[in-house]
């Protein structure tokens, strides 16, 4: 048995470097005496671990002064709630473009705690591309614009991030974080589940501008009863993201997995990589009429690529080949259908060349 | 190096086979050909991992049929807002006996939901104890009684849940949770953070009646904007834990202990090697007034053994001859000082033994 080529959405690939590591801390972590799941929190040497975790995203995204970052639990659907719960009192607007499937769930859980709208719906599109300048307009009163800069299951990304004026930028960046260089200063919330390209499920990285913090601290705080406090990123903050137990395995995977991008030289190197990796992919599903690519060309996302058949009746031939080549995770969301390819930036490039081959290899026995 | 005799709070010491378990499962898991955190929670292979460790707390804790076994994020802090949210309506009822900075903490969440008031207030008595048949009553309109099991911080536990008549009954059993048996049906909400006595941190077990299911349904969805999805037992239970994607590693993590604890002959054999581990060392604290036992004897925990040293300066050189010696984690909870030994279900008997051996030793060189 050997590691197969791996393309799961997610919880996916880690480098095989970093799962090493934790092989090795599992027993013993560092000179503590202690398996690395075995010590608390309040250790000094977690105090080092989600220092360096948060210092080195810092680093990586070459995050502003005076933004903060914590690692929370729920993932990005506890976020979809808690970033409407935080930003806004009662009543307020915020907007949201529509993108896929998750900005949708966002807006239903955002729609619970404050006047949250859709001002561009991609449904109408069939989910191919994200909005063009001037397909969407915020409202003058919207606290925020909110959307998702990768859409996992269709396939398609902002290029750039929308083009909203003055409004608050609020960005689930949870299948594309740390894919390159993110103007992070135009966004007042980033926030991002680790399983696909920051590490294991479990943990979610959020960054905040000050902005965000101090509606926290007002806003949020205007609500009846006041903010829950693990829903509450003011007190997050003033505690480190320690006011209770965090996910510490978590934690220190992916404190492991942003040193293996430094180490691989930061975002530009890793950009350039997962350009080549994509291009590998989207050149072979452009070279026939044998596969019919989802997104359109300047929505096509570089960490989940998305196609058909031509003809359907393939598609699960393909998946279960594949399978049995050591190609595994290439059928797409329940909710679609069709194959998918997420590559995100610990999927090797050797992983992608051996699928082209095999996509080849495929046409030429059912082509 | 070597792994030290580990007496943490939580995260806790886990059985090294566990750990073994874990390090293999990492690159590979099973028949897979991914690694354990890199694969997607909907394939088979993790269903089979949740689905085991769902079936095996229902056949440990002997959960009555028609009960539900979640595993969440957040911790039981979350759990102390969730809990009120799910099972009550806004200015509806619920008694909290406070017997430590837990329950303190969870009222302060609950007060957020509903009208949650305390019954009983331990800091009156110093924490030393929990309250006595009689000296709590509820009222007759709260909707639920609350209590802590076990107080990690002050080392007390309840031999028997309270006496509440019919009232429904809401556990936080952080840190005693399979200790031993438990009347499982006797509770409506049984909720755990795994970090103690199940596994590692960023998992939480939670344990539902059908009344409590009922009223996250009922009750619950009476709120303005609806119960928000993450915090919605009744979703939660209609997902099968996963609404969205679960901390994959940590739920497998908890699932070989609870293996463990049922390949050792299940909760009252664990039962019986506690109550011979807490013996020994509750021996060596009534054998000299050289210590200083804090709890009374009728509310001693069986997981947190908390004490002083009758000089109360010796209290550092304990802490810190004990780590040289290979006893670590014994210092007593930030907010309150003094010495802890935690002894959860995988502490085995021979630490309890080194650290009373360690003891006598101590009092020789310092008495």
């Amino acid at each position: 048995m050997a590691r197969a080529h791996n393309f799961s959405a997610g919880p996916a690939v880690l480098p095989l470097s970093v799962v090493e590591q934790l092989q090795e801390a599992l027993p013993e972590f560092r000179d503590t005496r202690l398996g690395l799941m075995e010590l608390s929190h309040r250790s000094a040497a977690f105090g080092e671990v989600i220092a360096s975790a948060r210092e080195r995203l810092k680093r990586l995204l070459a995050v502003p002064e005076g933004y903060e970052v914590l690692f929370l639990q729920g993932g990005a659907s506890l976020q979809f709630y808690m970033s409407a719960l935080n930003l806004t009192a009662p009543g307020e607007a915020a907007d949201y473009v529509l993108t896929g499937s998750w900005t949708k769930k966002a807006l239903k859980e955002a729609a619970r705690a404050c006047d949250a709208k859709a001002i561009w719906d991609g449904g109408e599109t069939g989910w191919k591309r994200v909005p063009r300048p001037g397909e969407y307009a915020p409202r003058d009163e919207a606290v925020y614009v909110y959307y998702t800069s990768n859409n996992t299951i269709f396939g398609t990304r902002w290029a750039e991030p929308p083009a909203v004026g003055e409004h608050h930028l609020v960005c689930d960046a949870s299948s594309d974080i740390c894919w390159g260089p993110m103007d992070v200063a135009r966004h007042d919330v980033i926030f991002a589940g680790a399983q696909k390209n920051l590490g294991p499920s479990g943990v979610t990285a959020v960054i905040l501008s000050p902005w965000a913090v101090e509606r926290s601290r007002t806003a949020g705080q205007s609500r009846p009863g006041g903010l829950p406090s693990m829903l509450d990123y003011g007190l997050m903050v003033d505690k480190g993201s320690m006011f209770n137990t965090p996910n510490t395995f978590g934690v220190f995977a992916l404190e492991r997995v942003l040193a293996w991008l430094e180490d691989l030289g930061g975002l530009a190197v890793m950009a350039e990589r997962n350009r080549e990796k994509a291009a590998l992919l989207y050149d072979e599903l452009d070279r026939t009429d044998f596969w019919r690519p989802h997104a359109e060309r300047d929505s096509r996302s570089l960490m989940n690529v998305t196609w058909r058949c031509a003809d359907p009746e393939l598609e699960p031939v393909f998946v279960k080949e594949a399978d049995a080549a050591g190609l595994v995770a290439l059928k797409g969301h329940r909710s679609v259908g069709g194959l998918r390819a997420s590559i995100y930036n610990a999927c090797p490039r050797e992983s992608v060349e051996a699928l082209v081959d095999f996509m080849r290899d495929f046409e030429r026995r059912h082509g």
